[in-house]
């Protein structure tokens, strides 16, 4: 194994590359000429946010890509980041090497550098791989998307497919089967979500709120309407599935199936609400950035967030939500 | 035990009042509106950068003052930070409370907010606290004071004295006794570092290189000589120590004991280069801030580092520096 800066210099540096204010990662800090930004910082704790048999690339991925989607979700356009990570103690640069890989395939695809950042060793062995991220964004000309500007009459919008990732961390827990092909979606659901970037700038002047899926539909529902001040229905019926959720879903009580997917985190898609005077822009944005967006529910005035069948009663999500406190 | 958001509205919301950017840690991402920033990101985990059994009081506030120090070395103002924390999988709302006391009282004192973060919950028993910081400062008037400026025939300067928070671990470690009021003072050294804020302040525009000391006295002048192209004597008789450890060192071989001090990291003083025309102004720098700075080495032609003895022999220390990677 080479030593700490050795490690920085071959394996980390590289990827400084984009931003000059890094310094090559060779100074104490970064200098950063900007206005308008937008930060945001994500931890990822293996055991937690990923699993330890996940692979090394897909972790580095995720752990962007998890902050990624908040800029989306703020309509903040992805500049750079700061990493902090602390290694197993049984690290081998083989596994770093791996980890950068990750990172700098995703530094093309979504065109940030890395800025800065800390890198340590656990002492304590099987602790777990931990990684920080900060990540820098430029504010949209519209600003930043709040999660506490839902009217009541707004109309409630989701990006993609929901659940999905519920579904797919759920099979690779071998809780249930799935088709092979249904399995390897919903566990790249899992594994390496999508942050909807372009969508996200589109939006920005036209979503009154927004928020990205972390902690599921319902619970992230919740916040927009706690933010807001206001109440959010859902349509049970208007929920967008994937293919692989729909057949799962046939097997299910269908109230309950429904309750599960609208309570699954790590979806990552965009909630949001706008008044219904945009909805050719939404279409718009949609068409334009070939995201699907679905019209997925109301604001109204009031408080909480409801599950509605088609039928109109509402459907028992008082259990849906993860909290790292309790449980 | 209260739920996760619970937790973050009673105890970190109030220490992001002083910045409205944050929006009371109730959207996705903090919203900044600055220039000329400086952004340093330090990790601290239980077991390597501090001791289980440290009050979690000084814990947060060493985590907030070592990426202070960062800030003072690079000669900006410090204006708040980001913050992550994984708590030990049993953690207490206590444990909680005594933590934001400390990050409370260091804001007041270095005029500081919380701008955003995150928080989660280890699954591992056992598994370490872990703090994740990204301070954000504002750069000086002459510009962030680089690693890389140093010169042949400039002079090398420290801030305060150097070796006491080795010495304040070791004594912590059971390694050996001092007395009473040394082992509170080297102690305090080891888990309250006071980041050179005003001192830093001072500098930019007359020093011409920086680095705050992480990793002892003789690897961080290292570090200065690899960025700066250049070489740096360290003389021996000119290292600035405290009472408590010109005792220690009165009991040691001398030049063991020196290469010691030299080698011992978690100082959170100022090393810094200068011109000798920059005497005067250093002087001064060194009264208006009320801050004690010794003159303590050179910089030559050439690459590396030396500890140098008044008969003008070097002193062996090949082995000082921390590494997290190769231990």
């Amino acid at each position: 194994m080479s030593g700490e800066f050795d490690i920085i210099e071959r394996y980390f540096a590289p990827l400084s590359e984009g931003f000059s204010g890094a310094f090559a990662l060779g100074d104490d800090a970064a200098s950063l000429d900007a206005t308008d930004l937008v930060v945001t910082k994500d931890l990822l704790v293996e055991g937690v946010h990923f699993r330890a048999k996940d692979p090394r690339k897909s972790v580095a991925q995720k752990a962007l890509r998890v902050n990624l989607s908040d800029l989306a979700a703020k309509g903040a356009r992805p500049v750079g980041y700061f990493l902090g990570c602390v290694w197993p103690s049984n690290v081998k640069e083989e596994m770093i090497g791996e980890f950068v890989s990750g990172l700098s395939e995703d530094q093309d695809a979504y065109k940030i550098s890395l800025m800065g950042g800390d890198t340590t060793v656990q002492v304590q062995k099987g602790a777990p791989l931990t990684i920080s991220v900060t990540m820098i964004g430029a504010r949209g000309s519209a600003g930043m998307i709040r999660r506490s500007g839902a009217k009541a009459n707004d109309d409630l919008y989701v990006s993609g497919t929901i659940g999905d990732a519920g579904l797919g961390l759920a099979v690779l827990n071998n809780e249930f089967k799935v088709a092979p092909a249904h399995k390897a979606f919903l566990v790249g659901r899992y594994q390496l979500p999508s942050p909807r970037i372009s969508l996200g700038g589109a939006l920005s002047g036209h979503a009154s709120a927004a928020i990205d899926i972390s902690d599921g539909l319902a619970a992230d529902a919740g916040h927009i309407a706690a933010q807001s001040k206001v109440a959010i229905d859902l349509f049970a019926d208007k929920l967008p599935l994937s293919e692989a959720a729909k057949t799962w879903l046939d097997r299910q009580n269908l109230e309950e199936g429904l309750a599960r997917l609208a309570g699954a985190g790590d979806d990552y898609e965009i909630l949001f609400t706008a008044p219904p005077s945009r909805r050719r822009s939404i279409e718009m944005a949609s068409q334009v950035t070939k995201t699907p967006i679905a019209r997925i529910g109301a604001v109204t005035k009031g408080a909480g967030v409801r599950l509605v069948a088609a039928t109109g009663e509402a459907i028992d999500i008082s259990r849906t939500g993860f909290d790292h406190f309790s449980r």
